[in-house]
């Protein structure tokens, strides 16, 4: 711990997987870095890891970058101001315990805190508030797991546009990059050589809260991504006997097709791991219960409050919830009927495994068409002005959900941006509509068959009710309305009567009359 | 407004359709009424009312029991002590708004206000402390809509247990009552001659905020209920071309048989009325966007967030929210491809009927399961103790969802209390499970002719997939945790491991080693 009169450019707090690798890619990336953590074994180990990646790389300057501080006063008193703070600690209460100490250790109103947690976007938005007084509470959301963090991630930062200024170097120089003319991500993984060239995928999103309310619906939509995996996974294998090795082998080919994404390619490569203790693929030795952090359900929480359809991802969040009441399962298999096994040929399996592939490029297309939605809702709310190309593109690489559809969806707002149109639902986009057109009817074959093979597809499915739903001009809700004009005289519009004037009808007087309310 | 020193017997706050009828049937049950509303000429109109009704009735009692009062103080001081009032304003803050204002009238510690709005169950909870020093705040969901109000609703009460001695007498009185034999609601709309033999559709439920949180539950089963009878008339109509009336005369049989129901029954004569404008089928005439008041949405966000499998519900909501999106409806009807419409024959529209039949009632029973196992997850979560056989009991008449179908509930209950076993999911009753796995079949040949048709069914199926979730011994979550593990490092349980017990494989290194963390 030697420089003591050095000042450092950036300040990080929590020193968790996230934080340490978040602090490696920093100095990587030459910035200096003063790092604290309540645990000093973690202070130890992000030096000890920079000193094994230095020796490791082919960097030929030496030099380390990252200092370790004994508590929150010597963090402050060793950086340069106005400092930059990068917060990785749990969601919650440790957030404003941190800050609460911050203040006590003498930070400055200039000073910039940036939280980079899976925070509730709500609280992001008290706290820019609740600290205006003290320093400047700016947030910062990360996708990308320990790797992106180490390497490259998505930031999604939102909040005063000032710290923005300050902090945009250093969140562009450790973003991770995509090459501009193809789109795809620029892949590299070594340390202390970080990517330099290309678009950096990290935008201003807008004021408070917006960052974090982008990145749970990042998240929303990689339940929905997640899930629609496992369940082409289990139609495969209970419905159509393929092995895991099998099934890695699709999930490969797919990965070079529409489905492209990271969690297609990751999930081939879960697939295929050999167990150590079994020898058996690991898959079939991991218990079949998920587990979730809140980001899915705040999604679909937000959707329901803001009236915005996100079935998809509703069905995902409790798809894990389901998976969690195991012993439920297990009784109720011996309970409840399905339908006689049937051994499929070679040819329906051909046939079904190029339905299953347009019926999940399909479902997939609808599930971010649900995100992007409730974004584009949620931001009419709270009057932000959300750049869903930007959004779109720094998604591309980095996060967990990303895939070359994302250039797609990033062209789609493009386009309608130049044509002056607003993209209301992302199934407007040609490129889309077009694309399910086409796939709509293998999309049936796939949902139909498992339903007659008695195999649970909940976002498959509900994704093509929700296609179905947006393709009628005319829904069932007018029944709906008239039961509930029959019992509670909530009343109903008319088709043949301008928007807007309420008419009931007196159901229970004898002689029906219909009263303009 | 004559004797003014007599005292009555109970005020009743906000003279809506609600109040006013709660107020009427109060009087019918020979209580008298101290009514006021801010609004005299709602104060009026129950006076006209209760004048009208008596004149019709065949009373040989004519004395008038309903009081209209000027001001709260007035109510107050011809009350009868300890006062029980009754609230009936909107939901939020118009209630602390009352609150408040009896508060500086002066209104006493021993009095009890009774809430009995759709409040949100928190709300509820909020209001027992906060007024605790002032007087005892009791809150009674009601269910029954206007109609229900006036001759006998369901009524969900609960809070201080002292107060509910005081306020049972009443309560049971005005509530629906139901055949104690047959289990069927004793029907009887006569101003002045209430039901007074039977089970009173009303139980104490809880401590404060129990009441509303099985009410808006009911409301969370009805928009499920409500759908899925919109979904089998979209189906009927758009897939089988039947009209209106050949609708109703269908749904008047299903009526007859395990589909019984009042949103059954009523869904028939909506479907036959005429219009009194065009003379066409006045539902042909009504706007197809849905509304809704809350109470749905929170259902299914207290699912979400209490990791109970509520997806028919939310779907149910979704509905209702793709609905009010008709403009993006129809710009997308133009967009989005569908399957080729096929004309069907008399025997495929026979044949479908009768799995559509069995369907509706598979899917009525996942919806009830799943509002039924919300409440009880809630339950544990408050250490509230619910009587799921008492609450299946009072929504057998009255409420909306009233329906034979009820009756069975009860009996699943009660058995399994003589069983001394938990029903923790109603698919685990008998009557239920051989139910549903005699009808999966036709179940499924409905949700696959839907699909194949193009037309959304998204309760009717999501209920499905929830049904086959629960019959897998093993779903594809362990693929999600080993997703979750490669890129989160969030850990895993193995099968053939102690519950509790984490393993990490370091995906990112060489030698994947397995980690006990």
């Amino acid at each position: 711990m030697e420089n003591h009169t050095k000042l450092y450019d950036v300040g990080v707090i929590g020193l968790g997987v996230m934080g340490k690798n978040l602090a490696l890619n920093i100095a990587d990336n030459r910035y200096s870095v003063a790092a604290f953590d309540l645990d000093s074994v973690k202070v130890e180990g992000v030096l000890a890891q920079e000193k094994a990646d230095r020796a490791n790389s082919k960097q030929t300057e030496q030099s380390l970058r990252v200092h370790g501080c004994n508590n929150l006063s010597e963090m402050l008193s060793s950086l340069e101001k106005p400092r930059v703070i990068v917060l990785s600690v749990p969601a919650g209460a440790p957030v404003d315990g941190v800050c609460s100490s911050l203040i006590e250790a003498g930070i400055e109103l200039d000073d910039i805190v940036i939280d980079t947690g899976n925070s509730l976007w709500t609280d992001t938005l008290d706290r820019e508030g609740r600290y205006a007084d003290n320093f400047t509470f700016f947030s910062s959301a990360v996708s990308g797991g320990e790797m992106g963090a180490r390497f490259g991630p998505s930031l999604m930062p939102s909040g005063n546009k000032k710290a923005w200024d300050r902090i945009k170097p250093i969140w562009e120089a450790i973003a991770a990059k995509v090459d501009a003319k193809t789109g795809l991500p620029i892949e590299r993984q070594e340390p202390g050589n970080p990517v330099t060239e290309g678009e950096p995928c990290t935008t201003y999103i807008g004021p408070a809260g917006a960052g974090h309310y982008v990145k749970m619906v990042h998240n929303g939509i990689e339940y929905a991504d997640m899930q629609l995996i496992c369940e082409a996974y289990q139609l495969l294998s209970d419905g159509f006997g393929m092995s895991a090795d099998e099934i890695a082998n699709l999930f490969e080919r797919w990965n070079q097709g529409s489905l492209n994404s990271y969690l297609m390619e990751i999930s081939a490569e879960v697939l295929k791991q050999a167990d150590p203790l079994s020898g058996k693929p690991l898959v079939e030795m991991i218990l079949d219960k998920a587990g979730q952090k809140g980001t899915g359900l705040w999604t679909a929480v937000s959707s329901l409050q803001i009236g915005c359809p996100a079935p998809t991802i509703a069905e995902a969040v409790y798809a894990r919830a389901v998976s969690t009441q195991k012993s439920q399962r297990v009784q109720l298999s011996q309970l409840l009927s399905g339908p006689q096994a049937v051994k499929p040929s070679d040819e329906e399996r051909e046939a079904f495994i190029e339905q299953l592939e347009s019926a999940l490029y399909c479902a997939k297309v609808a599930s971010y068409a649900q995100g992007f939605q409730l974004m584009a809702m949620n931001a009419k709310e709270r009057n932000w002005t959300l750049e869903f190309a930007e959004i779109a593109k720094i998604w591309r690489a980095g996060c967990i959900i990303r895939a070359t559809f994302l250039q797609s969806i990033t062209q789609a707002y493009q386009s309608a941006e130049r044509s002056g149109v607003e993209l209301e639902n992302l199934l407007m986009a040609e490129t889309f509509s077009q694309a399910l057109s086409t796939k709509q009817l293998d999309w049936r074959k796939a949902v139909s068959t498992a339903v007659l093979k008695g195999i649970p597809a909940p976002c498959i499915s509900s994704a093509l009710a929700y296609y179905d739903s947006y393709r009628c001009e005319t829904l069932p809700a007018n029944l709906l309305q008239g039961q509930r004009d029959y019992f509670g005289a909530h009343t109903f519009e008319r088709t043949d009567k301008p928007a807007g004037e309420k008419y009931h009808l007196n159901w229970s007087s004898v002689k029906r009359e219909l009263d303009k309310v």
